[in-house]
């Protein structure tokens, strides 16, 4: 079976808590008419194979399940004194403005919701000392905003206090704040929904993960990252145009990838032109017998011409360096740069062999995350989105939306962000890039 | 829980044959190397919800699940004896080229099959009386082909005698026939299937299946599905633009979907320009008080312009008409066309009314079927094409390849053509583009 | 030499007035600076070739020549009391929101004219009885319009009473008006001068010519026509993706050219899967041994495939039918549709001649003509908007801006509504759409 | 009027050779029938005012034109024993796959040439030492290569020995060679018709000038140009969502445009995204009082976010570097990166300055350059070629295809290779810019 998305162990499941946690219990009628409301008790199974669920009731364990994403009969938020709050952080990816659009929508059109904040540049905009004021948000506002890229709140990278920020949600009369970030911005909202309990202030944070290279554990897929792999397609072509319109041309494409290879992986897939990909989850040798630059020359023997596609995070054993590693504001392992560190060895290889190339380097990341959502992508964002609402809207805090086998779910934050998922070198989507780039012909 | 997969009541699956069918006992070693094989054994569960599975447990029934799709380590085929035969039949629909490319390249790259031939123009190319030659298809030949949209095997609608398909799948030595293409399609494959089992001829019939419309039951999609609804993007941006360009200006847009609704909701979603949405599952009238006639009245005294999406097998209800219905060769029942039928009954009233509108109608049905597809759906077609040739080469028959919340499954063909898939009016979809659209607001 | 842009001989050039029209004499300076003014006496020959031109000369004739566009030195209209008005008539084409915009951002930015008002629906807008208000034009509401198609004023067909229109302008204190429309708008806009002359209102009527069908004289090009022929692109890879993929299947395309071809021409040349283009110059029967139909047969027979391009204006000869023409309410004749004439005529000859084909239809024309522009296109709206402001200021009128061999001129309007400009056959463009599809291979 | 196309005072014209350069004199009638031929007195004014022309023949001076391009009546070569070649050189450009297209079906299908041949990676391929082999050409070949960037010949920079390319020539009996190139390229021409004529071979060499800058004399335009400008929107706009993603935020692009700034003004204008565009033609400070860092941090203080366009050739002055100037192999003088010296002295100057920035890079010129053409462009390429092969058949030689005020021209290569084209900064374009950008708010 197909384990892409199994990436834990099942049996590392069983210390992990998948119930609801909530501000407060809700007592209220839900406004939403004609829809089929989901029971707090309905589950959607971690593992598909009901032979493996068999196994472990055998052996009396549960069956680890995720809670059911979906509108509730009873909501513990009073709509007419409801004041939301949305924020993005971390970098830009598509579907933000999706995202918030959705949010701004559900809350109004279907809860009632009428006062809605848009907080500036991430947690800063939380925090007073920086002096950015909430922008107040109407489906007028958000009407056009999913046809452009980037977000209208504005983002930034880094922590600020929790107390300075539960200080401002309490301050601003704040009952929902939605979070739209990566692990980092959620592990911030996880403090903040600690610190709100502590305070006993019945104040829900829900969660929309985001992360544009598609490594969240618990999760089909994030949103921004089909979009992504889409627009990986004209650049690749353009890269294999300049690899062939050279003799020994050589198109090298750095893509996003910190952690995981799933965007090259797939862009490699969705573009049948790539020669060789080069992920994190795969090591590789530069030199040698069953080296890198070997497999390149081979190939430029034959061809004359390569296209290589390498994830951003791949071959951090390469990168000889004494200096102890680096984190962004957003506490990401800052890697080294496999791309121009690759172009530099590649360069130099063949100038030692005096083989003649021409080097053509891509780095399109920022042109490709700061695009506006494609089809099937921007439909995501807005399902994710209004999970969101049902979940904030029925009290629940603490947990993001996520989505599992087709199904929406509420995640409890901690188990969201425990680890990062990656791709297993013997599964069915690194063996589909083998077969798809063949990049095994000239590499042993 | 979100019902949009579950279409077919978990009570009605028990007559089902979940088991897989094969033309011979597989005993040959595969050529796959380090990679994950998949035993018959394994399973996905028709229920994602593990309370739904307990409850049948207890009564004492088998739970209904789906054979894992995936590389089998014992294959029934010899690579090296081995001819396929790729046919494609019924209307275009992105990826029928995707597919074909990755069959041939998996026969050709994975498993060592070089003959394999491309039958022309549909069934009609296994007919001797038609005259059309099998073309030869080597790695070289489908190279670009995914560039294109459209089929480079030629298509065609209509049933032929399964005999003389046999016999010609006979005459030419043919082990594999893949055959690419809807319901009509895939029965017509299950007849050749059974007649070939009567004959004992250990031919392996795997069906790919095709519906733009996205309505086969037991399967998440179907490839060209997510093409197709980003395709809309543009179209109804520019009855949105025709729409507000003239006073009382109205955009009316007719997409695909005979019985289902799936493209039309799906693009209301993606492009929030949509005011009325009209599929299948949902009824409505005309005229009178509750009349849609009546509610875009009231849109356009509002806003003086307003963009309907209609799929083409909306409103049937309304078309008076005593003749008998029609089928196309396919056997599909011709729907009488509500798009023009409508555009006529909106002149017809406002006329009446006395009210100046300006009608712009568009039919994009061939410009969406006939374009390439676009990122992930293209990669969603070559995984399509690896599992059809996993199942073919180990002696698996008359099944389709199916995909079940994230994995991939085969699917008995008798079981995946017993109905069609709808959209549930309470649930999440429907309920998703009745907020988008707010067509309710002028519509009671 | 080419005489693509030369479609009016010579000789019938010199009865016509290419002097510049005005509403008075410009006496105030021009806040402008560092640039380069034109002057009045600035011409740009009508004929490219000195020859032709020191041949006149030497026959004592004057040398025909166009107005040279451009900033003033010395300007009419007082920028602090200035009311200018916008008004957008007829169909829709691409670019009508960015020469709005370009209107609005030169007058508010450049002259500093700040009281700037948008005429809803065309020439309604400036009728009474049709209710309608003018909207207030700032740069801010003008900002992002470009990247939408259609208009945001609304446009409408039809002439309505100039008295009327005079009376509205005067009472709205509006001094300068833009008329953005075809043939009929500018001849409205040329009466209303008149009736504006004859009151001694000092009120500047300035077009800015709109065809998308590319067919004004005395205008290499007019806006939105490079966006058009750009856009058929993806439309006739479709066509022809659906007429091969079935069996003598025939793609059959309708694009927009009332009484000439170029975008019909341009197409095909542009996409090099057309092979057949029919156009309005060329006239052709469908019967017989010269006919269309067997040439088609011909083709079908030898490819089992063809796309054809048609013009809307073309064949009017073929069309037999009584009736007396119609017109549309801006006063184009309303041609009998060759489109759906040759589908039917295309129909019933294989089915007289027995031979099964399978007919595509394609009319994007709405697809077309509203989506926004792309690239130097919406430049070239830029610049139309620049120097019709230009002379607008300067107290110009009764003009429209032209362009002629890459100049920007102004065209007296009776002048540019004499003639409309037409597809020599024995030019470069015909020859090369002959030579691109080759359609005289299978049509003798 | 408007100076944009006249780059050349017109005094300066009157040495410059405009007479055709042959090998021969044409004595075969041209088979191509019902076409207007081009006579080889028929010139196009270089000047289009009349007036300046009339004052030019006062003074008894000859009138400045150029050659009009187009199919002569008589050729020199015999298209049964004509055997020509095709080199494309130098950096791809949008368009050197429909120039080799439209070169092989003119010769092919309109002349009756048969043996064309494609010679590999430039002028060496004309080298054996290389060993490189010419590629055999037919339509069925090039049918489908116009829809890719690049080109299907390679390409390659450097000058090679002139003496070696005309044995070369003269041994595979090459009647006429086609040059797709830049300055250099041209000028390397130029050589070898010198030393062809030297010999006394009548071979004819015919150039289709490439630079994707736009930068030359003597032509409106240049192929690729108007592709180029458009594939710097959805960059453009990446940069702006970048730019206001980010507190403080700019994105600064990077453009082509080694001498001449037309790319980044006219993507300026395409694009009004921009706020700041810096060209080489109009020289700027970094610092003091009227320097671009403090215009930008005053830019920041009202809106918080930028976007530069700068072209790579723009600012040399500030760059202070005491080495001798570089150049490529094609000769061209390597300017030292603006772009990246620009981003190092913005984010050096807020540091200094204490103001914290958000600094995205684009740097887009080898996906911008190696896309296929799109629209009028692609029939500017094909139009190139067919007069090119009318030149060349009709025995002409050492000139290049060029178009002036909307007419094909034929134009001596040392008068095409004399100077670059400039943007006048008193000019429509850049006042345009100014207009547009208004960088001049922020910029004393």
């Amino acid at each position: 079976m197909d384990p892409q998305n199994m990436s834990v162990a099942i049996e590392d499941m069983f210390n992990l808590d998948f119930s609801i946690p909530r501000v407060g219990t809700p007592t209220l009628e839900s406004p939403l008419k004609d829809v089929i409301f989901v029971e707090d008790s309905e589950r959607i199974s971690y593992c598909a194979d009901p032979t493996a669920n068999d196994c472990l009731r055998a052996k009396g364990m549960p069956i680890p399940a995720f809670i059911a994403a979906g509108p509730r009969r009873l909501l513990y938020h009073d709509a007419a004194w409801t004041r939301a709050a949305i924020v993005t952080c971390g970098g830009l990816c598509p579907g933000l403005n999706d995202v918030i659009k959705s949010l701004v929508n559900t809350l109004y059109y279907v809860y009632g919701v009428d006062n809605i904040f848009g907080i500036q540049y991430g947690y800063s905009g939380l925090v007073p000392s920086f002096g950015l004021k909430p922008i107040s948000l109407t489906p007028d506002v958000v009407d056009a905003i999913h046809t452009t890229g980037g977000t209208i709140l504005g983002s930034s990278r880094g922590e600020q206090s929790t107390e300075e920020i539960v200080r401002t949600l309490d301050r601003l009369n704040i009952n929902i704040l939605f979070t739209i970030g990566g692990d980092g911005t959620q592990r911030g909202a996880h403090d903040i929904a600690v610190e709100l309990k502590k305070r006993n202030l019945p104040i829900s944070v829900v969660g929309i993960p985001k992360t544009i290279d598609n490594d969240l554990n618990f999760m089909d897929k994030t949103f921004g990252f089909e979009t992504a792999v889409q627009e990986t397609g004209p650049i690749i072509s353009c890269a294999h145009n300049e690899a062939k319109g050279a003799f020994n041309g050589i198109g090298l494409v750095r893509l996003m990838g910190r952690d995981s290879g799933f965007i090259a992986a797939n862009a490699s897939l969705a573009n049948s032109l790539v020669n060789f990909c080069l992920i994190p989850e795969v090591e590789f040798q530069l030199r040698g017998e069953h080296g890198f630059l070997e497999a390149l020359e081979h190939r430029l023997l034959r061809k004359h011409h390569a296209v290589i596609v390498v994830a951003e995070g791949a071959g951090q054993n390469l990168i000889t360096d004494d200096s102890a590693p680096q984190k962004d504001k957003s506490g990401n392992i800052l890697h080294k740069d496999i791309g121009l560190f690759l172009k530099d060895m590649i360069i130099k290889y063949f100038k030692e062999r005096k083989i003649e190339i021409s080097m053509k380097y891509f780095d399109p990341s920022y042109i490709i995350r700061s695009t506006p959502t494609c089809g099937m992508d921007s439909i995501f964002c807005l399902n994710l989105a209004q999970h969101a609402v049902h979940a904030a809207m029925a009290g629940m805090t603490d947990l993001v939306v996520g989505n599992w086998q087709g199904y929406f779910t509420y995640v409890p934050i901690p188990l969201a962000t425990m680890a990062r998922r990656k791709i297993d070198p013997r599964g069915q989507l690194w063996q589909s890039v083998l077969l798809t780039t063949r990049q095994n012909q000239d590499w042993k």
